[in-house]
């Protein structure tokens, strides 16, 4: 059988996890990585084997590209690779842009003839799966999103892209029924003032609609741990029977859990008709490897 | 929109809530139901509104056929409304045929055109997509499927097919691990010997691998309880990162359940192309009424 050729997008926290979910994958081989400064300044010990490259171009036969770019990077990303003729798969992750984002890589994507794989991590991702399945299941009711406590990988990207931020890390806090506080620790770039920051940080839509302390640290890595967590909850109806109760839960390290969901997306990726898709939009078995009826004898 | 035409074929426990998991539904409506007496001796109240009848062409055109018989007789009823043109949900749940039944229901499903969805209830089902989906979070690992305890309805039907059984309820108890005790109570018909009538029990492929205890009541309706439970844990591998932690609980009115579900399914089995399906096949979303876009806003 031949192998799925990826293109890591990006190499920072999820594109390092990334890479080593792509190498544990039966199904995948790495055409290379894509980072704006190429090979540049040498690459890291465990780069040594593939291309380092600074265009997709460069990499000669790619058939899915993982995005691992921060989120206000996707669509440009996207776009241009779908336009090469290469299936993307992303994690953006502002939930209320989805729809919008969406929609424009339909477009693009129906184009190219390819498929764009949107918001595919766990929180969107894995968690909407559980959401839509749940409302499925018990279709009057509430579900409540619960996470951590834990660091939230797209929150520390969005605080590090504002001025004055040295280093960065988002902590998540659950306070119950979907109400989470944040926790913001940074270190401060000389000649910026701490109460400026923070409001520009609250301000920020990632921020905006949450309770936010902002603190400055001496070490941000010092009080950096990427484990995380979800407590997700329905209560809710089927049929006219209430009280079904329904709950999920997960402790796992974050980047890992979000750079493996890539991979199985990728796979998922290669079988869909053109188009773009959320994780819900998807059959579950198509992110694994192989032929269903094996995984339908074990799984169903 | 044109609402779905359903018709419910067998009227036992399931079946029951499958009516008013259809009434509940905005986007179905209720041809009627089909079962072996048709009307003969009367209809029950919450029937009346709709035609009881002993063959499904006896009530015009029907787009889907919820299957609310035993398990055993799936095959013959939903070969059968396939031929007719009509597509057929049903939730059969012995495990190991599952993968044979599949491909022989695919054959007869290609053939007329339609869609046949197997296996649609929560285990085989519902727990069959999170089993899938946390294979797929975690390649490497093992996934633990704990019931009850609580009232199995497969098996309370299978143990009341066996020579002798006037009434019974089979409860499954969870010892860890996926490992399951039965303990069956019956009420045992004159003539019948308890000894005989319980190695039939055990002897029966419900039975045979696990740990079962039967027991003769003066009433089983005096100890039944249609609630029940699962426990679904998995400790896994994501990329090289181990210790991911998952874990799935529910407490639920079983029957309820497992109707909704069909309910649920019943809507996909229109938006598929013709073939046979289990429940990790089918896009989650296409388990929801009306448009995609509005549940991605609200559920991703």
């Amino acid at each position: 059988m031949d192998k799925i050729k990826a293109a890591i997008v990006g190499y920072g926290n999820i594109g390092h996890y990334v890479l080593q979910a792509l190498q544990a994958a039966p199904d995948f081989e790495i055409a290379g990585i894509v980072r704006r400064a190429g090979a540049e300044g040498g690459k890291p010990l465990e780069l040594t084997p593939y291309p380092v490259v600074k265009t997709v171009k460069e990499l000669g036969a790619v058939d899915v590209a993982l995005l691992c770019t921060p989120t206000r990077s996707v669509e440009a990303y996207a776009t241009e690779l779908l336009q090469e003729g290469i299936n993307t798969v992303d994690s953006f992750d502002i939930h209320g842009q989805i729809p919008g984002l969406r929609s424009r890589l339909m477009e693009a994507a129906r184009k190219a003839g390819k498929v764009a794989v949107l918001s595919a991590g766990w929180d969107p991702g894995s968690d909407s799966v559980i959401r839509t399945l749940l409302q499925a299941m018990a279709p009057k009711g509430i579900t409540y999103t619960n996470f951590g406590p834990g660091m939230s990988m797209g929150h520390t990207v969005a605080v590090k892209s504002i001025p004055g931020v040295k280093a960065a890390l988002s902590m998540t806090i659950p306070t119950g029924e979907g109400i989470h506080r944040r926790m913001v620790y940074i270190e401060l770039e000389e000649g910026y003032e701490e109460k400026a920051v923070a409001d520009a940080i609250k301000a920020d839509p990632y921020f905006a609609s949450d309770e936010t302390y902002v603190q400055v640290v001496p070490c941000v890595d010092d009080v950096k741990d990427m484990g995380h967590g979800v407590n997700l909850v329905r209560k809710g109806v089927s049929g006219t029977t209430q009280n079904q109760l329904f709950e999920f839960n997960m402790k796992i390290n974050n980047p890992a859990l979000t750079a493996q969901i890539l991979v199985a997306v990728a796979r998922a990726a290669m079988r869909l008709q053109p188009g773009c898709y959320t994780m819900p939009e998807i059959p579950p078995i198509d992110l694994l490897p192989g032929a269903r009826e094996e995984w339908i004898a074990h799984l169903v």
